[in-house]
């Protein structure tokens, strides 16, 4: 729940009138982007980032930023956290300084969800925990259907690549249900994860392709597989990955989806990228108005507007 | 002193009454801290941390941009010192790009006395220097002090740990003795430093545990200690560390305090850090308004208030 | 063309007027540097420096919020370009954040040359590329020329040390040419660059030395040389640097400057570093204003002052 908890830790908390406010509410800050309002100008947020990440971190730093708030960056190398410190002193430390709000990306989801069982004081947006959650991604891949499409309800969206290890996915297939899209996952099948298949169905790829409204290409690591087809590139691009051929035979007016980074030429043509159906760069521009909205929510009582 | 030379380097050099000053101010940042006034906005202030360091920096940073101030992080991974360029040109260029304020933790203090010994134009506070000097954190202590006994004069303060290694020690000793406050000094041994036994008497700890106003416990880094008895969390506890039953025989009224990281379990019970004796959160929230005092005096002319 | 391209990438590229249209507003900035004017407040920059850089970065920072802009620093250890995205993915991704210029330092130029013959959205300025190019450092130092001379056309200008290395030389021979200076090289003679001597004469130091109106010195980088006279630091300085002998047979009126960092008592005497007529720190003063003129420029559109 979020208003209950004010934390943003997994869109299976959220209610689909939540989602809904949140995605009105990224609307409003997109149509005011030029405005330069500051409604939580001189106070503070930090952004604890244990994993490298440029978009989400930057994202996050330019939606604080917008919204007045003054941001510490908090980077492992220059920190006590070499000297041992626990997350939870860490994060009371920050929130004694005047923080309010922790954004944390973190490898072990169990670390924040220890940190949730404390009273630390200030409210937790996660940026990602290693393959269970990444909500506020999911929300801007929302946001970006419905500013094409108009609505969620009754999408059909394919996500498509590493299933068993993305939290991307997982964030998506919580939200999509609640608001009435139907998944289905694919991609290939040592990287299926039977569990999710209780929610979603797994389809081959090339028919998911052509009943897709959206299809979700997620990244691939390729170098974490020990199959031997995962070392060659060009034999997993054709075999799993989004190729111009493919696009050929998506669906009239479905659109072409990533999370990023994206690796050209696996996972998705280096041509597509960039393609008039690509909403790629658009989603990484909503995800700012997206954070907008969930941190504003998560703090709330910022001046009147 | 502080008024003549601008800088913040020891609490030596401070006089009663430029304590009491900044004290005094810190006070004003306190009651004023949700106004978001911003005395130095436009002027700049650069960080310069050579060793690593969590609270003292986001500390000084949320001080900074308080007062309005802009602020260059300076960190040694990214800087022409890795091509071998003296702190004091650092410094001069810093100068010339307008910073007015340099705060500065060193490993070596003599660092710091070269640069003084130049005029660079600009003033130095120094957030930490060795063994020798960390001026703020104890004037955060005083200030934490004053605030819950309403004076400071009268106090006795027994300082408990690695006295040797110990800026904070260092610190704290000279302010307290000018504030008329009365210091003990305690710990194992091998942690004492004749030195300082010329100005505060060195007390058994479960002596000066009972008579004690304020037990102020300091950090251990066993890894940096030989004996054996230092490899032994546990028995360094029992022997040296603040446990829920030295708690019990501390005098009433008493209050604990650290200036972190601390180790819990080692020099403090887990349980104790967040004990309603407890001071250690509050200093730190402390810190910002007194490092807001500090930097406001040696910059001087903000815009009124 | 800078106003075509509206990005700052070559002095080559800098037509003459350009180049006092840059100077005159620099002279604008510095005269206004109290007001704390903010004519771009609320938005976006980034500095992605790919090398390590003290001054340089920390310049633009200082110009970037001066004008109020709000700035992402970028540093290859906390980014994806670890998990190897491409700089051309790195900047459009900032672009759809919202950032509107990009500042650059890169070892290869060939990166920011790939990067500009696609469309990203956003103004590039090259903050120093290999040992091509260095717009803002030869902006600056004909800035700092001018201000001391009252006009660069006529000056007598000799460059002297690693020429064959430094993107100074390039950027400052191509800029002061247009103006109307005269330049000469000099240095030793493993350190000519003859393609650069179709544009400027080379001279021996001593002969260079008698004539220039401006002395400018380059960084010796000593370990990058196989050759054994680079190995003796005094030797070099007998022989390639500036001297108080040297000095003494100056022109009257001649200045002495070096784009930094300095290696004191290799290519400069300590004692010159900071004497009357050098110029360096000024330099270093000069460039925040330069480069808030670059930027201004590139950025275009301003609140009105």
């Amino acid at each position: 729940m979020l208003l209950e908890q004010t934390h943003l830790i997994d869109t299976k908390d959220l209610s689909q009138t939540e989602i809904e406010e949140i995605l009105e509410r990224a609307a409003f800050w997109e149509q005011n982007r030029a405005k330069n309002l500051v409604p939580f100008a001189g106070r503070f947020v930090a952004n604890l980032f244990f994993e490298p990440s440029t978009r989400t971190k930057f994202s996050f730093e330019v939606a604080e930023k917008r919204l007045g708030l003054e941001v510490l960056n908090f980077s492992t190398a220059h920190s006590s956290v070499a000297k041992g410190e626990s997350l939870y002193d860490t994060v009371k430390t920050l929130v004694s300084l005047g923080v309010e709000a922790a954004v944390i990306r973190h490898q072990e989801p169990e670390v924040i969800s220890e940190l949730l069982e404390r009273d630390t004081g200030c409210v937790i947006v996660n940026a990602g925990t290693g393959k269970t959650a990444h909500p506020t991604q999911a929300l801007l891949d929302l946001y970006t259907m419905k500013k094409h499409f108009g609505h969620v309800s009754g999408l059909k969206v394919a996500i498509v690549g590493d299933i068993a290890h993305s939290r991307v996915a997982r964030s998506n297939l919580w939200c999509l249900g609640k608001m009435g899209a139907q998944v289905m996952l694919s991609g290939p099948p040592e990287m299926r994860d039977p569990d999710l298949e209780k929610f979603a169905p797994y389809v081959p790829f090339d028919e998911g392709l052509q009943v897709a409204d959206v299809v979700m290409m997620l990244r691939i690591q390729l170098e974490r597989h020990q199959d031997p087809i995962f070392h060659a590139q060009d034999q997993y691009h054709q075999m799993f990955g989004l190729t111009k051929e493919r696009l050929n035979r998506m669906k009239p007016g479905a659109v072409i989806m990533h999370p990023g980074p994206f690796n050209r030429g696996v996972e998705i043509a280096d041509e597509l990228v960039e393609h008039p159906r690509s909403k790629i760069f658009e989603q990484k521009a909503n995800g700012v108005f997206v954070r907008m909205a969930v941190l504003e929510k998560v703090l709330q009582g910022g001046q009147e507007l």
